[in-house]
């Protein structure tokens, strides 16, 4: 086969962060230069908000005009019907170069308690090279900072809204904190300050219960102590919690000191 | 209390990611500014390998000459009896200037499948203000990629060496993984292409099994297939793990599309 006949190689999925503080300082201060660079070498976006994306996209100065780079907004939920299509901008096809694509979220990394593993999981089947980029996440930065074992840690999401449902949940999640595994799970701006009132009022006292918030922030919020420490704080001594996203992580016995916990 | 009375804050526990590719390319292209200027501001050093960390900080051009820097190697198992004394520039104490200190991992985030959980939460217990920094994670970077659920996940740490204890293991984590929770496990250089052959061997053949090693590196590997579809490839065409440390991942259903999968 002569090189005119070659099938084009895919193009790439390029998985990049975005910052993940409402009030955002300097982009170098969270985002390295190389996944700036990607993300400004791009011209091919899917980005859960389209609206947020052209706001990182102006803030790292992408060279080109904002309105002539295609943005596909793949939302909260991207349909499993869509990802073909949007993937095919970035497979060999007659008549057509293969582009490189972006995933980005509103906040974070793609994937990671964020929509786009679907899109990432069809990308390996259809053998398109997936790159993921370092950049901020509320979770690692949070398990890093919360002094918890990181060699065995499990990542639970969102718990139980209602209050009996969360009631018997945290008793499954406690038993497994005792167990020495880091328990981590997220709560919503409006929500958070609740799920921390509950936690105080059905956790064992002697477990340690880290809040985390706003990592990269003007106004971070980190600090670990036992939910027996916390209850003992006057409730103005409490973290400020109302109306920020928050990560919550419980951890049962003292931090391992070594490499190999488990 | 006059100023000249009142007490000198405490320094501050930073922590700082280092490059995770054995080769590292240019060092921006994994670090933001903002983490290798915290690391060129400080002083006092906690590292888990006082030569690496050496290295790393020659590499960033920290502005001392290095050997007047004070690095403490703190080890692969950093003793309890001695997270004090490691603590205490960081404290107010009578005749002295609390300062900032820095905890370094040989590679990656500290803390994260790497020793510093037991100094963190002592800098908790004893009010010292800790602030994680943004930088590489194997784990992290592979559990992007992977286009597995990450909405919901565990870290496993190392999986048993015994094959017997292995095989019983790999029994509750596929149990898990078809639960759809992502499992991750890492092995060192010299097991990873043989754990790559146990998991072909012991898996259920549509479980998805994702391999990557290097991610940041000149010859990342980033693969996922079903374990049917590792089977059928000849083992020529297998990930080259010989000798590279490696994160594997399971999951047992398609990526959930949506935020809140569980």
């Amino acid at each position: 086969m002569g090189p005119d006949t070659a099938p084009a190689a895919a193009g790439r999925l390029h998985l990049v962060p975005v910052p993940i503080s409402a009030e955002p300082g300097p982009l170098d201060a969270v985002l390295p230069a190389g996944t700036v660079a990607t993300a400004r070498a791009a011209h091919y976006f899917l980005a859960e908000n389209a609206r947020s994306a052209r706001a990182f996209l102006k803030a790292i100065g992408h060279p080109q005009p904002i309105a002539q780079l295609r943005i596909v907004q793949i939302g909260h939920d991207p349909e499993d019907a869509l990802v073909d299509q949007w993937l095919a901008p970035l497979r060999p096809a007659a008549g057509a170069t293969p582009q490189d694509g972006v995933l980005v979220s509103e906040a974070g990394c793609p994937g990671i308690a964020d929509p786009g593993a679907n899109i990432v999981a069809r990308a390996h089947a259809l053998g398109i090279p997936v790159v993921p980029w370092v950049g901020p996440s509320a979770i690692v930065l949070a398990l890093m900072g919360a002094g918890m074992n990181g060699q065995a840690f499990r990542f639970l999401g969102y718990l139980p809204q209602d209050r009996g449902a969360l009631q018997a949940r945290l008793q499954q999640v406690q038993a497994d904190a005792w167990h020495g595994e880091t328990q981590i799970f997220i709560e919503t701006p409006y929500r958070s300050a609740r799920l921390f009132e509950s936690l105080l009022q059905h956790c064992d006292r002697a477990l340690r219960l880290c809040v985390a918030a706003d990592l990269t922030g003007s106004a971070p919020l980190l600090r670990t102590c036992t939910i027996g420490q916390w209850q003992a704080q006057a409730t103005a001594a409490w973290p400020p919690l109302d109306r920020r996203p928050a990560v919550f992580l419980l951890h049962g016995t003292p931090a391992p000191a070594g490499r190999r916990w488990r």
